[in-house]
């Protein structure tokens, strides 16, 4: 038998002590500091929040929004499941339309990927929701596309799209012009749907 | 409008191209090169691939028993929820059993988290099964206890953990001693369930 820590609360604990005794959380405004914490502990690497890029009260909109009842708008299932439903305030509505069945024939009318496509039926709940990208960059360019085409504003962008091709361009895009909407994101190519949904838990309450 | 790749499956072939030009493979197997490339497609870090530990034949082994039906039985519903079905050789049962609600009380009586206290329902599906460790390293630990138990072996051991407290060990025992298992691991504190559904996806068949 081995030795080892069994006991999920000290896990947590332990991690997140380890975490904040590596991590320079200086710069971090105290509204984002547990959820750096929590990014970091999703991914195994501290130095993450090193590149964490955030505008001025990014966590209290967030929080102020799931506590109003904001629906959590997700790019994919991944992040979906990640999210905690007993940490969110009022019981928020979590929402993947990826697997909607208008999805395919969406991607091929505007000519993008079926994860942008997806975002074509947040439209009506896209005021003043939370936004959570956690895989496709293609999705993140979407959003700020359909912002400059007039839809109405989330109230905060959780921008951690990964991998090689077009994850940094959209997430630099995001930091460079949020349009005004708060957002944070992980610069480069680093992200996922671990990520952002453990943005989103530390967005909630805790138990 | 921003110019970026709205094509999924050229963005796909790149990022693959990518990985391949900036990741050194030349360790890595034949039957595991594809896994490598995915694994590192998941999270946006090339250097992953000179962190996986694995045994001889690991990468056969799994494909060989997804064709013969093997389940995949996952620690999270993250990483079950990133496998994708479609790539799955024989309709393969996807197995999640930590929202059983048996879970809260065999975690009381073993002492253990509810991730690892899950697995004890594993047990009369463990046999020749693919096992796939995408977040808790108790769960990891606790499988290999099982095996010691005696419980019948699986085919196939997937063990991304990731974290702080007990990951790096509980992979760390993996790849020292697998109790006669083909498995591929990560060492250190990196992983996920992007990671590990990235690995089965990878054992899975091209569309």
């Amino acid at each position: 038998m081995y030795d080892y820590n069994r006991d999920a609360h000290a896990i947590y604990r332990d991690s997140f002590a380890i975490i904040r005794r590596e991590a320079d959380l200086s710069r971090i405004p105290p509204d984002l500091k547990a959820l750096a914490v929590r990014v970091a502990h999703a991914c195994g690497m501290p130095d993450v929040i090193d590149d964490l890029r955030f505008s001025a009260g990014a966590g209290t909109a967030g929080r102020e929004a799931l506590a109003a009842g904001a629906p959590i708008l997700c790019d994919g299932r991944m992040s979906a499941e990640g999210i905690t439903r007993a940490r969110l305030p009022a019981d928020n509505e979590v929402i993947c339309t990826l697997s909607d069945p208008q999805v395919p024939a969406l991607a091929k009318q505007i000519g993008n990927t079926r994860t942008a496509a997806a975002l074509e039926l947040w439209r009506p709940r896209l005021e003043g929701a939370l936004v959570v990208i956690g895989n496709a960059p293609t999705a993140l360019f979407r959003l700020l596309e359909l912002i400059d085409e007039g839809v109405a504003k989330p109230a905060l962008i959780l921008g951690f799209p990964v991998g090689f091709v077009g994850a940094a361009e959209s997430k630099e895009a995001l930091a460079a012009d949020s349009r005004g909407v708060p957002f944070v994101t992980l610069q480069g190519r680093r992200g996922g749907s671990a990520m952002a949904a453990a943005a989103v838990n530390a967005l909630g309450q805790d138990h």
